[in-house]
């Protein structure tokens, strides 16, 4: 769990978290035991993904994946395990959170999870690489709404939720979540594509798109993404605003492709 | 993850559940939702420990085991969704409960699952099954202190929580669920050694004890899981008394052994 867990990443989700409960109004501290908990359970993702049944991936955060220093048994206890903890941190550790809000955040977790959100994004995304067949844009984006996006939406409706969010605002940070993890997304595959990073799924929004309605896709998204960040503070939403043209601006890399 | 939740099954997690909640005043009502979650958190360890690289086993249940259907790939999905979605139930659907209890309740769900629970236990069975060797009494029920007594514990003690049971009920409720729990393994050792059932691993009760201490080890864990009894309404604790005594009874069938 441990050697997971503490691996180099960006930790992209409780950023959001914690940025999405500071924008409206929260702490760090409301929106850390949650922040800790979105790390735990997207690390369990991760470690049965790349499972030799599943995603068969040797490489994750720049070393070894889980399975292939402790066996796959281990691995998928690890899983296990760290999503149990995930849950039993934040309903144990959160200070300064009424408990029906506690309740909500647990619930948004279990469903950004489960067979509706990230299983099913890794089923759909695991038969469409047996059919070996190229999907379509809409069956891609599919699976990418349920999997990254589904996550990142989690993450700042969770962190908006901590911080006391009125329903409007919880419904644009959710839109804003989802943009930032298609972009997500359509970076990655224009990485990949362009030979920077290993080839994941047989499936990319280049090839279906061609690479310049993939670079537009890009634009919509950005520009999307920051649009749900309108009606909030300018001054307190740079951190999420940075997410999105950090990502958006890594296109340029792959300008060569 | 309904081939393998709706299969048939003694429920007796959930059974443990209801009855503590009636135990001490609730209503089944207010322990359902939480006793459909132990059922499917449940069912997901089994969906795992049934798994090749682990317990390698064909049958689960009476029927074929979900990856010997599904795949290795779709059993893990199920697996991990059934548990993200038992935590989101208990979550959503419980009513008539405080959300301060619910909290309690999932964190008690949580840490009877994870590293400390039965991922614990299943990592200590796969060690030693891997090295060969007979266990000692103590490692063997060091095991099953984690794996099914860990359960049944926090089956009965999440049953008295959400019935509204103080500490010292909830207490003697824990003591009872892990009697009951040790018991059930000792019985089912039992079992194993008489030729009834599949012989699952290499350390067994009977091996470390004998037969003659075996049975005074049933006598023992059956007087001690109905001494916790003692201090509740002995009308109300029917149900659970009736679960001791079914289970040590199930020794009579084995005494050709």
């Amino acid at each position: 769990m441990r050697y997971s867990v503490f691996a180099e990443s960006s930790r992209v989700c409780p950023l959001l978290c914690i940025s999405a409960c500071e924008l409206v109004g929260g702490s760090q501290d409301q929106a850390m035991p949650m922040a800790c908990a979105l790390e735990m359970v997207h690390t369990a993702s991760f470690i049965h993904d790349d499972l030799p049944c599943m995603d068969d991936d040797e490489l994750r955060r720049g070393k070894a994946a889980n399975h292939k220093v402790f066996g796959e048994d281990l691995a998928i206890l690890a899983g296990d395990a760290l999503y149990a903890l995930g849950v039993e941190y934040v309903a144990s550790n959160s200070k300064d959170i009424c408990p029906d809000t506690l309740l909500r955040v647990i619930a948004e977790l279990g469903k950004a999870v489960g067979s509706e959100g990230m299983v099913a994004g890794q089923y759909l995304e695991l038969a469409s690489n047996e059919s070996g067949e190229e999907l379509t844009f809409e069956a891609l984006r599919d699976i990418h709404l349920r999997k990254t996006a589904a996550y990142a939406e989690c993450s700042t409706v969770c962190g908006a939720i901590l911080g006391g969010a009125d329903e409007e605002q919880i419904q644009s940070l959710r839109q804003y979540g989802r943009a930032l993890g298609l972009l997500y997304e359509v970076v990655e595959d224009m990485a990949e594509q362009s030979g920077k990073n290993k080839i994941r799924t047989p499936s990319s929004y280049i090839k279906v798109l061609g690479l310049e309605k993939c670079k537009e896709y890009v634009k919509l998204l950005r520009s999307e993404a920051k649009s749900y960040l309108s009606g909030f503070d300018t001054k307190k939403a740079v951190p999420l605003l940075c997410f999105v043209d950090q990502l958006a601006e890594r296109v340029r890399d792959y300008e060569a492709f």
